[in-house]
Order: C-alpha cells, then structure tokens, then sequence
C-alpha cells in the first residue's frame, strides 16, 4: 500500500479551517492514548501507544494512568538485551516486526525506543536503554526506528533529553554543561533524528539545568530542528507538560495523555494575551496533522501478523542479545551426555521483561526449563522463590541434592521484578544475598556450575562469581528467552552478544557515586564526559568485564590493519579469522583517541564498529568508516563540533580492553583560531597570528618584557589576562589599547 | 602599646572633608605595596607585603611586578608543613613572631594566610595551604591570624573564594553548587572570620559560578558580612580587579596594587552617572581609614625582633611539621653508632619554601647534612642534580658505593623547585624518575633505607615505598627544616606530624580527574563534597597513606570513650595513654559520620581534634566538643544550616582509617518542615503535616486512591508531583485546587 493510495489531509485548507479552539484542541490528547479529531473537517484521531520493544495496546476502557492489562503481543527482549546483540540489522527486522503488530491493531505511533543513556547503573529504567555509549545507542536506535517506520507506523524517540533516572524524574534537573550533553547525552538523539527521522520525539520529564525539557526551546527547536534538522512532532512524556503555553512556544507540539481542557485553555489565553503568536500554534498544529497523514495510509482495519513467526523472531534476537561473559574451561556449550541440574526459580518462572509502561502482554513464553527438558535429562529445583529476600532452606538443601549427583549444574539467579522498574531507581546494584548463598551451596558440591543470569540492569558478579566456571548474562530476553537460553547452553546457538555496558567491580566504582540521584530537585552530572567505560578508563579502575566484551565457542584473530585518511575521516579495515572450531560471529569494534588534544578528552571513544559471522577457519576483510564526528569535540569555546589537526589513535578490539590491532594517524583536521576576548592571556595574544605580531611591537625589549619572558617567573606572568595586565603600574599597553586590539584582532 | 596612645584618625570627620576624587583615590594602592594617603588631612599611607609563613617586604624599589628581591625574614614552613603540625597553639605562636616581624619592617599588614582547600593534588600553589579539610584548615588559620593580630599586625585571609587551582586561575569559572561552596570551601573562612576577625579578605582571582570573586556581592557582603559578621577590609588579590565600581558595589574595598589612576577614574564615572551610590564608596573608604587606625598603633620605628629566637621557633615548627608515614621494625629513630650515609642533593641544598609570592629571603638556613655531621659520623653523596630531569651515572655510582658501606642509608628525595609555584601547576604526581632510580640503587646494596621527602604537594610514594623501611614527609619545613629533620631522625625529636591531606596510591584515583584545571574558562567541581578523604572513603579507595595518618616513636592506646549530647551538640571524652618507651604527642581526630540524613553526606567528616603530650605510662583525659555545626549541613532547599534529628556516628581515630573507638548518639536537632511547592511530589504532600490530611481527604478512596497505593506502581505513582497529576485525566484535585493549596501550606 502505497502513501498516495490514501486520501490525505490538505493541511494549508484546514489551517483556515479550523477555528482558535480547534487549533489548540489539536494540540492535545482526547484520552490516554488518543489524539484529538475534528469530526467537521475530517481529521481523525490517531492512537500512539507504549512499547517499545512490544506492543502495550490497554485493552477495554483505558484506566486513568494506562496501565492496566493489553492486548497479547510478542515480547522481544527489552533494549537492554537488544543493544548487547551489536547487530542493527537485526534490530531493524525487529523494528519491522513491531510495526506489523501496530498496524494489526490500528495503532499510528509506537512508543519507543528509549535511548537515554545509563549513566547510573542503578537507574531504575536502565532495562529500557541500550547503552552507556552513545555512539552503539544511536546507531542500534536509527535501526529500530527504520524498521518500524518501514511498515508505516511511527516511533517516539525518547525520553528527550538527559532523562538517566527516575527518582524525582518529573521535577529534578540534571545539571550539565553543554559540551557533555553535546558529546554524550545527546549523540544518540542526533544520530537517530539524521538516520531514521522518527515521527515523533517524546519530551522527557526532567529539567535541563533548571528548564524543562517540555519547554526547552533551546533543546527542542534550536537543537532539535534547526541545528539536526528534524521535520517530524515531539510529543511530551505523559503529563511532563508544566506550562503548556511555554511548550508550544519551545516546540513542543502535542501534549499527551489529555489535560481535561486545561491545556487547551492556557494556549487560547496566552494567545489572546498575545504571549504565545498564531505561528507557533500554527506550526504545531501543522505538525499533528503531517502525524495524521503519515499514519493514515497503514491504518486499515483487519490487517494480521504472523505471530509464530514474530516469537521465532523473538529467539533470534534473545540468542544474539545473551553475552558470556565466562567460560572456563570450556565449560560451556555443556556436554552432550549426563544429567543436568537446573536450578533456580528463573528457569521456570523466566523474567523476560521490565516493570513500568513498557510491560507487555506476551503472546506466550518460553522457558528454559521446558527447553532443556526438551533436549536432555534434567532434574530441576526451583533453590529460592524470586520476591523474597529469605533463603528457604528445605529449598537450598533440595538444589544442592539435586547439583550433587549431576554432571554439571546450571544456576539461573536474577534480579526480582520488584527491584527495577519505570518509576524508582535500586537501592543497590546486588543479588539478593539468598541467591548467591545458594549459588555457594551448589558450587561446594558440584565443580561444573553455570551461572545464567536474568537482570535488567547491571549486577555485581565480582562477590560471587569465583564460585562458577561459565556466566551467561541474559539480561531480560523477552518471550523467547527461556529457548533461546538453552539454544545457548546446548550450543545449537553460538553466542555472540558483546556488553554494550561494563560491568563493575564494585557499586563504589561508578562514577556517579554522590552524585546520583541527586537532592533539592537538583542531579549534579559531576563526571562530565566519563560515564561508562570513559570513566574506567580515566580512572584505570579494574573492572569486572569491560565495555564490549563477550566470549564465543569459537576464537577470533584480528590482523592487517590499515587506516586511509581523508582530511578528517579514516577507514579502517582489518581482517578478521574464524581461529576455531565452530561457526561463530564476532563484533570488531573501532576506538579512537585524541592524545594531542587542547581539552581534556577520554582515553578512548567508540567510533564504530562491524560484525562478521565466519565459518571454521573462514578470513574476511572488515571495513569501518569513521567519519568527521568520530574525531570532533564539541569546542566549549567555539560553542561547535572542532577537530584539530594532529595524531589520533586508532585502536581495534574485541573489547575496549582487549585491543587487538593499533595505529595511529594524523589528520589536517579544521583551521581553529580562538577569538581573543578580554579575558585573553598573555600568552594566547601571542600565540594568535596577527595580534601576537601587534603585542610584540607594543612591548618591544622594556621591562615588562623582560618581566614576561623570565625564565623564573615568566609562565606566570603570560597566563595572565592581557587586559588586566594592562592595569599593572608602568605596563607599556593600555586599558583603552587592549580593548581596541581586542574588537580589531577577535 | 595600647591603641588608645596613638592618635587616631576621625573618620566622620574625614568622610566630610574629603573630596570625591580623594575618596575614589583611598580606594586604590599607591603603588605595588601601599596605600594611598591624603597628605592634607594627615592620612598616611600604610604597606601590606607578601607572606604569610614569613615577611617578603621588597628591598629598594619594587619592580612592576612585585616580584624582585626582599629583606632578611624568618622563613617558618610553609602552610603545608604547619597544617601537618595540627597544633594552633604553635600556630599562635609563629603568627606573633610574625607580626613582630612586620613590626621591625613598619608593614601594616601581612598578607596571608591562604586556606583554600587542597582540590586537586596537582594545585601548583598547595604548599601555600592547609588541607583537604576545612575544619583543619579553619582552626590553623584561625590561630596564625590571632597571632600575627595580637602584635597589632593585620593578616589577609586569602584567596577568598574558591581559588583551588593556579592554570587560568584570573578567569577559570570555579562552577560549584552552593552546598558545596558552604560545607567545603567556604567554612574555613567562616571560621577564621568568626573566630580571628582578620583585618583584610583578600578577594581571589577567580570566577564563581561565572561571577568574578571581585565583583560578587552575594559572596563580599551577603555572606562575608552579612551572614558571618565580618568588619574588616576586603582587598583585591593583586590584578584581581575586573570592573572597578561593580567591585565596590559587591564590597571590594581597596584594590591592589595601585591602577595607576584607572579604578578612580571608573569609580568617579559611575557615581556621576548614579550606577555607583556615595553611600557604597563612603562604606569602603571608611573601611580604608579603619585599617589605618588599627595599624597605626604598632607603626613605630625602630622595633626589632629576636633573629635567634624566631629561627629557633622555626625549628620547633619544622620538626612538627614533618610526618613519619612508615617506620618498619622501628628503623627510626637512627642507631646511636654506626656510618650513616647521607644521600641526595637535598640534604645540602635544602628545599624549605615554594616559589611565587611567598617566597622569603631567610635570616639563615640549617641543612640536615650540617646538622647530621654534627652528630654523628657521616658520608655524603648528592646522588642526583635537583634541577635535572636526567640521572648522573657517576652520582649514582657514588651514591651506591657510599650506602654499601654504610650501616644506614638516609635518601633525601623531593620535587625540584621549578614543579611547583604560584602561577601554574604541576603536570604529575611523581617525583623525577632519575631520583626513584637512585633509591633504588641504594637499596640494592643497603637494606636499611630511609627516605626523606621534601615536597610542598603530595607526591606518589606507591611505585617506590616498598624500597625504603622508613619515610619521614618533610613537605617544606623551613629555613630551619635542615635541623630539625636531623632532630627527628636521630630521636632527638619525636615525631608528632599527621597528614592535612590523603596521599593517593596514584594520580588517577583523585576526584578531579577529568575535571581539572577544566577548559574554555570553566572548571566542574564535579566531585561536589567529595574532596580528600571524602572521595577515597565514598569509593572505597585504597589509599598510600590516609588523612590523618603519621606515627610516632612511641604508641598511644585510646580507652573509655563518653560521649554526651544536647540538642545538637555533643561532648567526646576519652583516655589517651602513652603505651610505649619515649614521651611523645598523639593527636586525637573525631569524625561524625551521619547515616539517616535526607541528602548525601560523607561516609565522615572531621569535626574536631585535640593533641596530648605525654611521658611513657601516662594517662590523660582529652575532651573534644562538637558544636552545632558539627552535625550540621546545608541544607539546598531550605538554603540553611541544618541539623535532622536522628541517630549520628562518633569515631575517635588516630587517623581517618584508624578509627580507634566509635559511638553512636541521638541527637533532637531542628524542627524540618520541607515547604510544599509546585514541584511536591504526592509523597511530600502526604508527608507534610496538615497538606497531607488535606489531600487525603480530597482522594478519599476512589480509584485515584486505589492507584497510588498500589503495590505494584504505587511508589512510581506517588512520585509525582501532585500539580502534574492534577493534569490527568479524571484526578480528583483540580490544578486550581492544588495551586490554592501550595500557597495555604507552604
């Protein structure tokens, strides 16, 4: 079905068309989950509703905070497990998916992706997020978004912006100055608006040093449309309206869930005030009706999906999500013969998915405990019952019988549901004591014990983790994560997920430590740009595993690389080796590093990356190209994305500690003069090509020259402003001259 | 001499008869070092010269700088050295001797001393500050502030505010919270202010969140005067001046030096043109002339002081000073026999002060060679160039061939003069590679290795301490250092020394990695309260050597801790007992730790200290009392000091990680009544005394109610502002409603 197929809205004849009140109604939702309609003119009102990684369509009459029961949907793993995957291709199969399921049930908008970054691992949303870079977030993002809207159903891309926990989330404002939201809270946005163009963008709740993100035109017109060049409607997050006229203003065009009238009336008032002009209306109400009209062509009733297809799908993306993060011994794919012990409440009872908006209604669900059963002999015990923070000791005393007289035990441990969810941040960043009390009691009588986890959000394993000889962490895996887990463990599947997050040693290691969540409606994003493995890195801190690892049954070898230059961009390209036994797929990822830079930057930065699956023994040449951005910084002073010529390195890894293959190159990179200004110092007015000459002639070989070049006292004397060195008793340049060189030469 | 002997000038008299432009003019210096006097009406001009751990009056003519040569002065220690002495009495007595310098040299004022705090290790200028701590620094500074005053010679409480940091310091924005501002970087201040009431503030160089500190009346008067009662001057650090009348709004009295006309011409204009008012120009000058008449008094000719005297206080400050990190199998104090081979250029050429304006000419300088020779039988080797970056493979070999022989190696080692000054600050933690390298030569063929440091910053001692038995931290001791280092090594003294600041295992476990000196202008106090100790202590950082940390020749048990409260004080009573064989000092640390308070707070704080002398055996009583802001914070909403009545934690340490005896007391402390805003959450509604009977009432048990006590999403429900919810669909509070209320309640 083609878009002309469909009758359209004439949108210029119904801005004539539509009176004041219309207008403004338009701008708001006429329930939960709907936009408004003008019956006289023809619009229609279109349903958005959540997901993102399922669909969440409120069955029956939609409850006044919309969170009761929804239709059946497929589950694919939430974005926590997805970003592990690496693989955007899949992403956009998914994303594919999704909107078939859309159209099927009539719904114009998805609610997702979420891309905000995980700045805490204890935000309690991280499960709905992909990652703590943003480079992999923005680009598995534009996938998912591609996807989905492929099918002509749109997106929300949220929460926008600097939206990294959910303690005081309607109010607090994260504080940050401009350079790390530009590098590392908003490239995500950025790189998904340029690539995918979602429909719309969903403002977050939060404040944005001290304004709200729904009223931010900073951030939703100058950044969003003129500076990346967005054509599509932002949305707010449900109920982060706080004054609506002011949003309108700042390009926030549709209010949502519907504010019983009270929006609509500020907007008739400020207009009538003359506070808010008809253009801003105007344009936001153009916006809803281009909504309209790209949702009008796949909204068609009796429209179908293929839902054993869609869960196959969903094993897929569970399997390519998991990473194993250990491996001793090849312990793992598990032996072909012999008893397996399957212990853990999770491997029957999966949890799949997170709490919150994002709770989807699954078409089924797989276990892994059905799915090994299936395969080989098992003797289950369940160890623990999931929400309690109490071992029961008949049931600990049961798991270590059963491990006793197995060949190897597989202990699936994992975060309650109650511990993350939408709506509160965790207490802490541990398994409940009573789960790995019992992993301790199964690894005393059993030497070969796998650990398979299910969390949302990272845990610490450095505790515990000893005690087993191979970890998969599942994350959440959706409906199919129970098939896909034994797929894993059988090694029907060979893994391939890399953490698109490091693991810490410690909760005391990340870098938000005092500074999360923040207090008195303030979070202080003290460790600017390194979050994640940037500060890691900084702080060459061990940690548990690294940003991008993740292990194999097959073995990889990296060699030849070579990197080609343009003036500010490279191409790397290497080759990769299958060194191992088993068809396997591995992620070649590509940092970069600026050594000789003019400000502080990370040690290293993901700039891309590529997969590559290979038979036994198979090479193949992989080429990843780096563009301008992946060796800018955004210029604090220039207030623009710089990169200043010199040496960059370029290191290729498995991981972003397991670097395999180095370079470096220099780039011409931009010509960078730095205006002078009055707070200029000596030395910056000599360093600048036509004001160093003039200063020069001024101080001829007096005293103060003298003075400024002493080898004592001279580094000093330079770092000190011209201007108020002009103030100094006897200095051979004014007050009134610097001023004057200051207009001439900046 | 008594004040009221010497006449003094009439200031209401003056404020009458002076012109505009002599107003204007007393506002500015006269030249690099004085102030300007109004011949006609018998005011004379006053100095004020550098210091502060001793007088650097400019022989001859000063120089546009001010930074050439000086008269003969007693050098003590630097502040680094002193702060380590953690004894105000001594403090009390070096400021005395000082301002008896002064005396002898008719200077006014003596500027210093500084207390910022020690922020990043790397601060160029650390030597001339106290701590990591602002309570340590406030209590030193307090007693070298009443000690100068109490010769009738004024000091300049400097660099007020938060000037942490030597690159960029005339214009870096120092981008702190408020909270950080008043719980670490202002309270030394408060408390020299309070408790010494200097007679000058010297204002820093810096911005605070963008404000110059020379132009920033909240800072100047709000807080200085208004809050703290301060009744002194306020002058400009030297060039620190921006705009000239916005300085004298904000409370900048008088600016240094002199702008060669240039401040009184602005400040003229902006009187005429009625943006400055008379009344702010008369409240400085009148500040001016009280200056005068306090300095007037001790302003005589012919004063002399004791040189001997003051160089023999120097050397008891110098042997206090110094710190005992390590003393393995009890190496220190040195045998009575045996060669004792000297090694390293330092124990020569001793290093005793930093470069900048501090820097004094000494009366005379002990070095430790001279002193050890002496004493006992000595061979010297310098080992290594101070100013060298390279090894001296014949120094070395020297070097080597003198420890084999002898039956103890004492390694003087430290950080050359250029790595640290006013004006810029260090690059690394470390000392020259090429000295590392000679210790460990020497201990290769020594097993009894001492090693001496002289350092006015904190170096890593991680990569080498494993080669040396004992350490003694000399930072910079002064003219006397020399001496006194020999006292301490042959047991002549014992040692008595503790850390004023942690000493990092290395450079990147510190908090302002990544945020230090900052760029384009700005520099993140991102770590907020997390300075010093409080960072390694909230991340769990092993540390070289703790805050408070240094050992003694003999040992101390701590017994029978009592601790007594009132509403929100607390009396700490405990016994200290010499346990070992030589009479020494313990200082005795407490630390309140607050583990129920509503915002974040360190794991502990220093809160008070006390120092005991005592022969072998003896026992004494030591009483710390812990006032109101002991357990106090400050609080970001209600902008106040507050204490929250709960439980709080007492650990009396020998060191920040050698807490010896902890309590655990109630304290009733203040009525907290958070207000209710628009940006109350339901659960601040709820939890305010009659708000929440209100709202309850208003809910009454609909299904609004249902929704926030759900389990499941209750707390997520909850968490929103109520203003928001009033928003939604169907709420039984109406947005007027809740406004209304906000209003009623707050």
């Amino acid at each position: 079905m083609s878009a002309d197929a469909v009758p359209q809205l004439d949108i210029p004849t119904l801005l004539t068309a539509l009176t004041p009140e219309e207008k403004a109604g338009l701008l708001d939702g006429s329930d939960f989950w709907h936009t408004q309609g003008v019956e006289r003119l023809g619009i229609p009102a279109v349903m958005v509703t959540d997901g993102p990684h399922g669909l969440r369509k409120q069955s029956g009459e939609g409850d006044h905070l919309g969170l009761h029961g929804s239709v059946p949907a497929t589950c694919f793993p939430p974005a926590a497990g997805l970003a592990s995957t690496w693989n955007p291709e899949l992403l956009e199969r998914i994303g594919a998916a999704l909107g078939r399921e859309c159209r099927a049930e009539e719904v114009a908008v998805l609610l997702g992706p979420g891309i905000n970054m995980k700045r805490s691992p204890l935000c309690g949303r991280n499960f709905e997020y992909f990652s703590e870079d943003p480079a992999l977030a923005g680009v598995l993002g534009t996938a998912l978004v591609n996807g989905v809207q492929s099918e002509g159903v749109g997106t929300s891309l949220k929460h926008f912006a600097a939206n990294n926990q959910e303690t005081d989330r309607m109010t607090v404002s994260a504080d940050v100055d401009e350079r790390t939201l530009r590098e590392i809270y908003l490239p995500a946005f950025e790189r998904v608006v340029t690539g995918a163009q979602p429909w719309t963008v969903m403002c977050s709740y939060n404040r944005i040093n001290g304004v709200y993100a729904s009223e931010d035109r900073w951030l939703l017109t100058d950044v969003l449309r003129d500076e990346w060049g967005y054509r599509g409607l932002v949305v707010s997050d449900w109920g982060a309206v706080n004054q609506r006229d002011a949003g309108v203003h700042a390009g926030l065009d549709l209010e949502m869930p519907s504010s019983g009238g009270g929006g609509t009336a500020t907007i008739l008032a400020a207009v009538k005030a003359g506070t808010l002009s008809e253009k801003d209306v105007d344009l936001a109400v153009t916006r809803v009706l281009e909504l309209v009209n790209k949702s009008l062509p796949a909204l068609t009733p009796g429209q179908t999906f293929d839902a054993d297809a869609h869960h196959e799908l969903a094993r897929e993306a569970a399997a390519a999500s998991a990473v194993l993060l250990k491996n001793d011994g090849d312990l793992l794919p598990l032996a072909a013969t012999g008893t397996i012990a399957v212990i853990g409440e999770f491997a029957r009872s999966p949890r799949f998915q997170g709490a919150g908006s994002s709770q989807v209604n699954p078409t089924r669900v797989d276990s892994a405990l059905d799915a090994l059963r299936a395969a080989r002999d098992v003797v289950f015990a369940p160890g623990f019952v999931i929400e309690s923070e109490e071992a029961d000791p008949a049931l600990v005393e049961e798991a270590a019988a059963a491990a006793r007289d197995a060949g190897v035990a597989v202990v699936f441990l994992g975060l309650p549901p109650s511990y993350e969810s939408e709506g509160y941040d965790r207490d802490h960043m541990d398994l409940p004591q009573h789960q790995t009390d019992l992993l301790n009691a199964v690894a005393d009588v059993n030497d070969n014990v796998v650990v398979v986890l299910s969390n949302g959000s990272v845990v610490t394993v450095a505790p515990w983790q000893d005690r087993a000889g191979a970890i998969l962490e599942g994350w959440l895996l959706g409906q199919a994560g129970g098939s896909a887990t034994a797929d894993l463990l059988l090694g029907v599947t060979n893994p391939a997920g890399k953490l698109a997050e490091t693991v810490p040693v410690r909760y005391e290691d990340n870098p938000t430590v005092g500074a999360f969540p923040g207090e008195a409606g303030h979070v202080r994003y003290g460790e600017g740009l390194l979050i994640g493995y940037r500060w890691y890195d900084a702080h060459r801190l061990e940690v548990a595993y690294p940003f991008g690892h993740g292990l194999s049954y097959t073995s990889f070898a990296y060699a030849d690389l070579e990197v080609t230059t343009g003036s500010d961009t490279a191409r790397v390209s290497l080759t990769v080796t299958n060194s191992g036994a088993r068809p396997g797929t591995e992620t070649v990822q590509v940092y970069v590093t600026d050594p000789q830079a003019s400000v502080y930057r990370p040690e290293q930065e993901l700039r891309g990356f590529a997969q590559v699956s290979l038979a036994p023994g198979e090479s193949r040449q992989v080429t990843v190209e780096l563009d301008r951005r992946a060796f800018a910084f955004w210029h604090p002073a220039l207030r623009d994305w710089t990169v200043e010529g010199g040496e960059f390195g370029i290191r290729v890894g498995s991981s972003s500690r397991d670097i395999r293959l180095r370079a470096t190159i220099t780039l011409t990179g931009d010509e960078v003069t730095t205006p002078l200004t009055a707070e200029s110092t000596v030395d910056g007015w000599l360093a600048h090509p036509s004001a160093g000459a003039w200063l020069r002639d001024q101080l001829g070989d007096g005293p103060f020259n003298a003075m400024l070049f002493d080898p004592k006292n001279g580094q000093m004397m330079r770092a000190i402003p011209l201007l108020r060195l002009s103030r100094f008793p006897g200095c051979p340049v004014t007050e009134p001259q610097v001023r004057d060189a200051v207009s001439r030469f900046s």
